[in-house]
């Protein structure tokens, strides 16, 4: 936004303003500021200004214009993603545009389980109107209360119910979505059936805005439920929590809603920073881990004595050291407190590199064993910590600096060495870089190292068949062709 | 197969007789005649020659051969598709790349829930090979002792369970596919989650072939079942069926497995055609419904009695004339049998124009009380008829030909116009020309046709991406550009 832009995008900054009008473009430093940096702080750009259609119709009109002025379009939600996917690069080239001002429902159907909204929908409020129906949307994550539709939709977001119901990509029945060009692709009106050619829709989730900009969605919602079971519960070893992730499975069937591990160093950690928290359990044990059963209404009384049954058989067979079901809603809720705070804690202790990977969920378990002491050892005096989603094969892998680490250096030097050293550890066993939170541009360069170069290939072949002007999300998630690569 | 091609053919006859080896290639007109013509009989081309490779490396080399030599690949696996997806053209330049060699499990980890096998694999051995090991795999359909794992994938198939499990789309967790280059996609390690980029996985699933070639996946396995619920429906009309079908939904959860709806016509049909076959209620209804109840094993009483009061709850309500649960497994096989040969049964009266079609779940009842005495009308002599799989939104359209038609004229001249004015009347109601049975070459033109033109842009644009010599299985699927259109 300054002064040197003025006079190169000028003819393009009154084209918008007149097209979208006060409330739909703006340059003001104050209003543009807050959405150049992602909520994580890593990431912070420049931009012509801030575009907020509040229409379909007015995103087609203005990713046209972009195409006239050879404009980058750098499309955003809540700004709460996890890869910087939604923030401008530093050249000041491009354009943020949010989707926020297009918050509508435009259709819902209760009988159907089916709602259509905007795409600026925040999670929180959809959430609340599923509710006030008898229904829920059966996709949550921490920052629901600023998270969009559209952003959900476009970094395929996960959360902690995607062992029962899957990632955002399985809560979408249909699309709307502008393209490169400014058509409108819309694939809305929800069939359960429909066979007729490839599956745009598919390939338009999780595309990080790079192929087209989400602007509405029809999504799937389910009946409420009873009341959940949340069971904590003490093990020996990791390996003992995958056993009894299987046990758990084969008795509880499809009401397993959701299966977490943490260490005892991470219990420790939010107990020192939460001080109302209590540990579940008495005494110390190496390993933590969290499930909940959720089952129709009604059913509660049945499924506690189905967890009892369960842990007590698991007791008996000597796969956990001791386990505790909540016995109430607030004692559920202070066991998920203690899950969802591990990073704030863990980060109050000291600088950390965090990576989001999965592995094939039998194999978990030996790869924490065997990625821990491998990092320790190759970086003396950091401590890996590994948390989360056991029952999805994905973990939160975060590396622990040093005492003596000074914050941002350690991160940009040997934060980086270590990042690269377990991806590549991630990559030996079949794993994903990126489990939920997605490429942006956080790992472009590293899918780009990493990745087969048949899936990057193909990546690259589509990008180019669907943004031929590459105007869309440049520099985020397709990693470049390697130079005198063939790809 | 003439002389006429021998020559041209000749170097790379040569080159695929050295590299597949006798059993891996033939000209044997005996050999290759059988798959030169879909089972149903609607479609006969020619090919140069029937290659069968037995491994990956061997589809990946033989794709490399052709094209050096540009000889255009149509891919096949049991030659049981509906669309005429599989069967090469008339014009003999083609050679048809079968999969059905490939037919080994190459990885079984029962306990993950998890197969991995060749795209030669037939359904019915799949089904086999899991229900040894206690589990299932949660789709079948009519075709299922030729249908190949490959070609349920490549047309993404769907059968009678797609109401809870889905789609064939729904089932696959890997994949390995030969794309145009020769270049080995390899997605077989099934990660839970993995956010890495454009879903390549289900936009290859369903492309029938025209992306790539299909040749191994990873499919998931559902533990087995307890014993089913079969129960057989009187109705007055078909808005109550779909009344109905609400109601067992909210009763029952996820336990309906099933829920199809047949008129009393088709009823006729089948106890005219199979001479065994009783009706299952007393009395004439005009609609029938048929739905099943699947649980965990043991609660097989417990679902019968939910059946019994969910069906006396409805009487009561009048949403129908009479009801019956089927006393036993036998029974249920009879029910069943009705629903299955409704097609050969309809098929024996005299000539129909059959559509797979698909609407909105909500108004299919709606559409069917609109459609079919349009279609009457407009033709007179015809009798509409529709039946199959309501809770998709699914149903086989069937028209039927007035006494006079001859057979075979009156398919490729009345019944052509009456296709054309059913699938306007389906697009007219937000619907699908193809809720399952795919596009092949059956449907190509009408897709253009009737196809949303964003969509048909974007397919086109992927297709001449990943395949810019047009050589996977050209003529299929992609609709050729409007002449003097832009996309």
């Amino acid at each position: 936004m300054g002064a040197s832009m003025s006079d190169r995008y000028e003819a393009f900054v009154e084209e918008a303003a007149a097209l979208l009008g006060p409330r739909g473009f703006t340059r003001d430093p104050e209003l543009v500021g807050p959405w150049l940096t992602d909520w994580r702080g890593r990431y912070t750009g420049r931009a012509i200004g801030l575009a907020s259609p509040d229409s379909t119709i007015q995103v087609s009109e203005f990713v046209q214009l972009c195409v006239r002025h050879r404009v980058p379009i750098v499309p955003q939600g809540g700004n709460s993603g996890m890869s910087g996917g939604a923030t401008p690069d530093e050249s000041g080239n491009a354009v943020v545009l949010s989707l926020r001002r297009m918050n509508r429902f435009r259709h819902f159907d209760p009988s159907e389980g089916q709602i259509t909204c905007d795409a600026g929908v925040v999670l929180q409020t959809l959430h609340e109107e599923a509710e006030k129906h008898g229904l829920r949307f059966p996709l949550t994550l921490g920052g629901k209360g600023s998270a969009t539709i559209g952003g959900l939709i476009s970094t395929n977001a996960g959360g902690t119910q995607v062992l029962r119901h899957g990632t955002m990509r399985n809560q979408v029945l249909g699309l709307e979505a502008v393209l490169a060009d400014g058509t409108i692709l819309d694939t809305l009106t929800p069939l359960k059936k429909d066979n007729r050619g490839f599956e745009l829709k598919q390939l338009l989730i999780g595309s990080e805005g790079t192929l087209g900009i989400v602007t509405g969605a029809t999504l799937r919602l389910l009946p409420q439920t009873g009341g959940r079971i949340v069971a904590w519960v003490g093990l020996p070893t990791l390996q003992h929590a995958r056993q009894l992730l299987l046990h758990v499975e084969a008795a509880t069937g499809d009401t397993l809603e959701g299966f977490e591990v943490l260490p005892d160093h991470s219990l420790r950690a939010v107990l020192d920073h939460l001080p109302d928290a209590r540990a579940p359990l008495a005494g110390t044990h190496s390993w933590n881990a969290l499930f909940e059963l959720v089952g129709r209404p009604g059913e509660e009384a049945q499924l506690r004595e189905l967890a009892e049954d369960v842990l007590a058989d698991a007791m008996e067979r000597g796969l956990i050291d001791d386990a505790t079901i909540a016995a109430n809603e607030t004692q559920a809720e202070a066991f998920w407190l203690i899950r969802d705070s591990i990073a704030p804690a863990e980060r109050a202790i000291g600088p950390a590199m965090q990576h989001d990977i999965s592995v094939p969920v039998a194999r978990m378990a030996d790869f924490v064993e065997h990625a821990s002491p491998a990092v320790e050892q190759k970086f003396p005096g950091t401590r890996a910590v590994a948390f989360g989603h056991l029952g999805d094969g994905n973990v939160h892998f975060h590396v622990l600096a040093p005492a003596s680490a000074v914050r941002g250096e350690w991160e940009a030097v040997e934060g980086k060495k270590i990042s690269a050293f377990v991806h590549d550890l991630v990559t030996d066993w079949d794993g994903s870089i990126s489990a939920e939170h997605g490429i942006g541009q956080m790992k472009r360069d590293e899918l780009g190292r990493l990745g087969d170069p048949a899936a990057l290939s193909v990546m690259r072949a589509v990008k180019q068949a669907l943004d031929p002007s590459g105007l869309l999300n440049p520099g985020k998630l397709v990693p470049l062709a390697k130079e005198g690569g063939t790809a």
